[in-house]
């Protein structure tokens, strides 16, 4: 619980309304109560300011303008909610404990103030940085690098060599450095090329439920720092990705492109392999990229819905052949 | 082993022709043999039926008449079809039993005859309800509520504070309340907005393989009952769905989108976030639903397949081009 | 190490230049140094050619006359690059052993040098061929046959009575055999349609990580011999994949769908149930396949990438409007 005052002042802003108004929690505009604190960050959102029964709102200075009750005023609404609702969310970090049922080779080094889960397995000269906490059923192969206070949730995979950096959350049942697909034909079949990289994560990268990145083929698999994957995304061998880069779900990121810094790629995007796309790039959703992208900006490719009978593309086809007809009579 | 008329009266349909045949169980109208059952739901393979060596097909009354073999008279043959499938489906249920390696908090509440498997984990406070199978390598939170007779598959991770309806099942590797991907732009790096929401799933969902559902960023990740989900989907956070809506493999939600009751989702669509689709809409595989569906109806938005090098819209745009100089000479 | 004449001769190929030089293991061309080996396969990376650093480049006859470098010379660089890099890639299996947390029914044949990891699981009656290889917290069902020299990577699934080749491939997380979403709607709800087929992998397949394979509903699905999955792939009930044929990453194929011999299917593409795909295909990334393909060829479906404000079609449309205007005034 806290004063709208303190709070303003603990986020370093400034506010408009009640000092003492007390707030013990976050919500969303249209079921917030008296003790809640709601933001307005998507104008889809703002028919629910006028019936609001936050306590307090986050807003933008204009907003607060035209809004009666009590405000927490900020150049970005989003952002203060992220640090508010941070805030408080209760930080009740478990005592750290080794589940008698994790195996550990004898060769793991384990920092302080480590935890692992009931039936995760480290291999072979794997370090855990302090902090960190493993959950259940964690599977990480020989000679893996964790760093500190990182998070590696249930059903996890880390393969032989994989380096993770600080403050790295890995949701469950991700995978990292899984084999690249690497095939060449030989007349009569595939033969496998040995996927013989590994997979590097800089800090405070955050990797989604079930996504997987594969390791590289002669060399790494990189992602910079603050990069951050949602669910189900599949990153090909040798795939290098920028600082502050995003990629939205079940987006495929074929072996050996490279993706600039503080990108924004859409869910469902197919990045086809040995491309390069520039720093500041949006790729709206579904998008396939099939050649290098030079210049920032927002790039789609998916024809807009119709309803299925209504086939815009027939209709012009059938247009312009009318049309021609009527010319050449 | 049933006579035809028996089971026509188990299923309260007429039928034609033996009634003293003999069914052992159920086939495709390609393979039958004569101690099986079949049935012709999708005119592609009605090609089949005057081969078909089955001894019985469910047909509907008009097809009947055209067959000269033994039929099981259904005004919807696949429906039939579900239903004598399960009859015939080896009701094989195990003992219930608790493997003696699956790790239970003290306070976990467990009804009878539930079963888990080897090396599952279940947290604090967390319920299982009558009848309930879990199987092996099960990643359950704390403070989660699993109904009565579930079934929840093998390596399926299911985060702290989800609740689960009755008969519900999870697919091998489905995640069940994995951290939204909520996160805010403050100027040099990404700030997470904590997820504090749970997934509901009502009665009688299934969820496929590898499927990710996302807990709710404040509020909950909804999904009604009988909903339907294939293998390999992404629900964002916040999502609801309403009851009996089926979406087929490898298709992404995002955050806040609420789909209709009844609706059948192709595989592979995308649907971006806060968005609203009505009851009773189909969407086409691969479409990207961009705006809110309000009329109930079929949608798509994918170009018909070519051959390569002949790209449709090339071609159009080329065509007007030279139409337009045709015009202005 | 090895000495390029006797590498060209362990490859049956010729070379050019320092007979002596020793190779320890490959680079790209852009990283080599003076012991390592490379390739050019992708004319993008002919760049690199006049610069590197590599011991040896393998090339094709032509490229060898214009480089002054040692070069091992083969018709096919990629296939022989390869080969070599399986030469050079350490055969470092670890001494077989069943490890003492593995939990196996006692009906579970288990041929000579096997491995089973910490915390796996095999049910009743299931096989495990010579020199297979199961790593940590896999679960293999009942009646399961699994063929030699396999290799099944951490947290695999493998359903009651699936059968898999030999020298098979399974990626962490990957499901086998999990229930086809099979559903009959009867007027109020949906009907399960019990799954009681199997997965059937010929042998030399490789199966991505986190993809799922569905069991069929009646009969089988069936992939042939030397079929390559990559990651987070869908395969539907009933389908039948032909031997050598590769599919890319986040694909999906609805049920019942027959892909032939040698095909390519690109990453992100869709394949609609009951439809046939000839031998020799290509399928481009993120295409939807809607309809039966009786020619071999190169099929896509995809619109080009646009800066989003000038989508193309649109544009198309508006002249369109415009010329006929100008044909009627």
């Amino acid at each position: 619980m806290i004063r709208l005052a303190d709070l303003a002042a603990n986020q370093k802003l400034t506010f408009k309304g009640d000092a003492d108004v007390l707030i013990e929690s976050v919500a969303t505009l249209e079921n917030a109560q008296a003790n809640q604190i709601s933001f307005l960050a998507n104008s889809n959102y703002k028919k629910y300011l006028t019936s609001t029964e936050a306590g307090v709102v986050i807003l933008t200075e204009s907003m607060a303008k035209e809004f009666d009750g009590n405000a927490l005023i900020s150049e970005n609404p989003y952002v203060t909610f992220a640090y508010v609702a941070q805030y408080f969310a209760v930080q009740q970090k478990k005592a750290s404990s080794i589940h008698h049922t994790a195996v550990m080779a004898e060769t793991v080094q384990v920092a302080e103030d480590v935890s692992i889960g009931a039936y995760s397995v480290i291999g072979d000269n794997s370090q855990i940085g302090q902090g960190t906490v493993i959950h259940n059923q964690v599977s990480i192969g020989d000679d893996v690098k964790i760093g500190r206070n990182c998070e590696i949730k249930a059903g996890v995979k880390i393969e032989s060599g994989c380096e993770i950096g600080d403050r790295v959350i890995l949701h469950p049942g991700a995978v990292i450095g899984a084999d690249g697909f690497g095939l060449a034909r030989d007349k009569h079949k595939w033969v496998k090329i040995p996927q013989t990289g590994v997979v590097i994560l800089g800090d405070d990268c955050e990797v989604g439920a079930n996504t997987t990145i594969d390791c590289g083929a002669i060399e790494n698999t990189v992602l910079g720092k603050d990069v951050k994957l949602d669910n189900q995304i599949q990153i090909g061998h040798n795939v290098v990705i920028g600082d502050h880069t995003v990629i939205a779900g079940c987006t495929a990121v074929a072996g050996s492109a490279k993706i600039g810094k503080n990108c924004l790629i859409g869910g469902g995007v197919g990045i086809v392999g040995h491309i390069e796309i520039c720093d500041g790039v949006t790729v709206q959703a579904m998008a396939l990229v099939t050649h290098s992208i030079k210049e920032p900006g927002s790039y789609s490719s998916v024809a807009p819905l119709q309803p299925t009978k209504q086939w815009q593309l027939d209709q012009i086809a059938r247009k312009v052949n009318q049309l021609e007809k009527k010319i050449n009579d």
